[in-house]
């Protein structure tokens, strides 16, 4: 089996391991009821996430300089903030809104099937996430991680290969090595691509009940598991 | 109290957390042990770190291309080697004395300490060591980091002012949020310059019991205790 020649799990974290739109949705619903600010918090936590993707294109393409999530997220927070005419929000409001993202909630099997999984490997986040927001976000849910690696220490976002070599460099490890951990396959594709292992978590609820999703596994991967504690069964830990 | 500003801990980890001398030397006499080969391990391993500090500085010369800890005292093991005239162990046998580095055992206090402050505070490591070798003696010793940070990050050796700012900019804290921990004044010198605050644990016995020490600590520090389990009663963790 596969397992018997890894040495570390390299995990993407937003869908992955928290449950960024449950959180949005019910801290808004806080917020909402604390600022009397009524809004359909799905739709702009779907609005919010929607500019993710391309705000990290821009930066790729040079047509943004380096900028990390945190910033990217505040600069998607003021577009569609303007979209939902919520020009109103003040600077500590909206900088309260950004933090959401450090304090996003496990989905439920995430603390125990990585609490199994660090028993036998080593845990690293992988994520497009800047360090500071990953440590906040491991402190506040408890996330078990041997070591925070992010897409801010090689200046470059997930797909790109620098990623995914600056994990294996950083972890001392041949790529056959590292497994990477996602809910989404392109960030699969381009870690199989460096020639790390891959297992698919399918989140069929990442972006809420009515999305259509499509968790057709790539044939490709070497372990697909409905979640943490099943690829920790899956790999023996 | 300062401690009120502070958000982070950020730890020299060689003589501060752990005993790199006393963990040489027992490892060193089952070496011997199965090897046969006899041998004054203490003044091995002292001639061994004696190398540390050079290696680092011809490194920052540009006398030596960037290398990792791992590489430096691999690099300085094969020396002390031939000084010792040792020069018939094996490859894999240095291989294998070179990775005593990543499981040396931490001070008494280290994991207790380590433990209450962490309720409190961000604890990262800022350490030369490289973030496999940190990663590994966490495991091992099971020290409770929220972030490992190394020098290999920034590219640079402490005392460079590149490492303390590496450590600021990934935590996104204002220098003065930010305490350096450490058993030596020259380290926490450089931290201070960068505006860090400071917390300086004397460890007498890091050279072993008869090597003369300095613990007068430098008056700038911000504190001064006897152990970490001391620094978290100072800080009110």
């Amino acid at each position: 089996m596969v397992a018997e020649e890894i040495k570390a799990l390299a995990f993407d974290v937003f869908g992955t391991v928290v449950d960024w739109r449950a959180t949005i949705i019910e801290e808004g619903a806080r917020f909402s009821a604390g600022t009397g600010v009524s809004l359909d918090w799905g739709q702009f936590a779907d609005a919010w996430r929607g500019r993710y993707r391309p705000s990290m294109d821009r930066v790729m393409r040079g047509e943004l300089p380096w900028m990390t999530i945190d910033e990217l997220h505040r600069l998607a927070l003021d577009e569609v903030l303007r979209e939902f005419d919520l020009e109103s929000l003040t600077e500590g409001q909206r900088a309260g809104l950004n933090r959401i993202w450090h304090r996003l909630r496990p989905w439920p099997d995430a603390v125990p099937g990585l609490t199994r999984l660090r028993a036998r490997y080593v845990l690293a986040t992988l994520s497009n996430g800047n360090v500071a927001l990953l440590v906040d976000l491991a402190k506040y849910a408890r996330l078990p991680w041997d070591c925070v690696l992010s897409a801010e220490l090689a200046r470059a976002y997930k797909p790109d290969p620098a990623v995914y070599r600056m994990a294996c460099a950083l972890l001392d490890l041949r790529p056959a090595q590292v497994m990477m951990v996602a809910a989404r396959q392109d960030d699969l594709r381009a870690a199989r691509a460096e020639g790390l292992r891959t297992a698919f978590i399918p989140r069929p609820l990442e972006h809420g009940p009515d999305a259509a999703s499509d968790p057709t596994p790539d044939a490709a991967c070497d372990v697909v598991a409905a979640d943490l504690v099943d690829l920790a069964r899956r790999l023996g830990a």
